[in-house]
């Protein structure tokens, strides 16, 4: 088998983050694309399977909607619910699912073709500790003012360098991020914050929740997000949300590959 | 300590089914009865207390909004908030929570004083089984028709004998009960089902469920509906839905005592 003898798929995955260590492979632990390369193995009798993620969740962050490569031996011939469906049956028990697959070319990538992101932050805002939402949301006892809590997002809104909402550990080589989106909405108990971007900077919508919380209950003035994003320090800003509240919603790219294939 | 001596409250709690045999005490597992119990006896330093719950819930089936009387001692002299977050600290780490808490009349039951009792029940209808929704909905691969769905449910609206919809352990005196509401809607890949009644039979509901399922998926016509409820033989209906997608949402008093204490 040669270097290009491969076939590439793009699949599209929904997993709870709970039992999860993350996406990426780690020392520790299961994660997702440990759990989804071997799934893709034993489609492909036995072949390792290499993947690329549209993003990398943290441990505890949940997906509705990723987008992943795999770049299977060319041999195979697989039809789009043989790989949705082979995928899915060798992921039990596991709460990790393929929703759709599409056969895509070589030069496309999950990663580098996408051209937006989507994640979804959700809050339950009551006294009461959840029971059904437990482990995907982030639990607020304190009264929080939607208003102010929007008009700290948008002090956020457009091309800003984000180094103050940015994890030590970020690899990327700007933080400069142009933010699409960043929506703030009451649904009964729920707050919930939908953010769209190109892409966004490791632990940037938990760390930029975690500063908006502190508006929302009156802690900080929505003043205070435009300092901390001038100070371009992670100390000017606030905590981290907790993982458990954050879903990656969705990615896009210009030619969707599973629109495409219907 | 007499007879009388109690003081009677009313709670409002939510639950996740999943690792509950059900509402109700059994020999084998743990019951969400149980556990309210016990932790209703560690805030009365140890009393035995009692519940009566406006809603049996079995096994696996969850509750957003269920409201059940406990009965202290009457030297106990709590605040709301105390009897809520008391037992909601003595019921951690089971996904069981209470939502508010109020004191009741020694005439007012959780059960007897109901008027109505709200359900929904939650199907996923994609290819893909559920990874977030997992233990939460039906997963039907089937397509199914909302409109012949709700036309086979409008046949089960008003005053009925649901003999061919009850289980066969059911307990009530009498199989006539009156449907207030039963109403379908599609929201994306949920299908959600809500019904409303001032009680309903053992198994009632995900009975009723399980016959519409036929009719969406037009294995059945809405005429096989009629025909059902006047065979008044279970054995004219179709399947129990599964317990997972089915959700105690809220039941009403006249005098709601959650809201009287604000």
């Amino acid at each position: 088998m040669t270097e290009t003898a491969i076939t590439r798929w793009a699949v599209l995955i929904e997993y709870d983050g709970t039992d999860f260590v993350g996406w990426q492979r780690q020392k520790d632990g299961v994660s997702v694309q440990t759990l989804v390369e071997a799934a893709a193995s034993r489609i492909a009798s036995g072949h390792p399977v290499s993947s690329i993620t549209a993003g990398r969740t943290d441990s505890g962050v949940h997906a509705a909607g990723l987008v992943v490569h795999l770049d299977f031996p060319a041999h195979t011939n697989f039809r789009s619910h043989q790989v949705r469906d082979g995928l899915s049956f060798h992921l039990k028990p596991h709460r990790v699912v393929v929703l759709d697959a599409a056969p895509v070319s070589l030069d496309w990538s999950a990663r580098f073709s996408a051209t937006w992101r989507r994640y979804r932050y959700t809050i339950i805002n009551r006294p009461s500790r959840p029971a059904l939402m437990e482990g995907r949301a982030w639990h607020v006892k304190r009264p929080i003012s939607i208003e102010l809590m929007q008009e700290g997002a948008n002090r956020m809104l457009g091309t800003h360098d984000f180094s103050s909402f940015r994890a030590s550990a970020c690899q990327a080589n700007s933080p400069i991020r142009t933010l699409d989106e960043l929506s703030i909405r009451r649904d009964g108990e729920y707050v919930l914050i939908e953010t769209q971007a190109r892409s966004f900077l490791h632990h940037q919508v938990r760390n930029m929740v975690g500063s908006l919380m502190m508006v929302g209950t009156k802690q900080w003035t929505p003043d205070r997000i435009t300092q901390a994003l001038e100070a371009r320090d992670r100390r000017a800003a606030g905590q981290t949300a907790p993982s458990e509240g954050l879903c990656f919603l969705a990615v896009g790219y210009p030619d969707n590959p599973f629109l495409k294939k219907h």
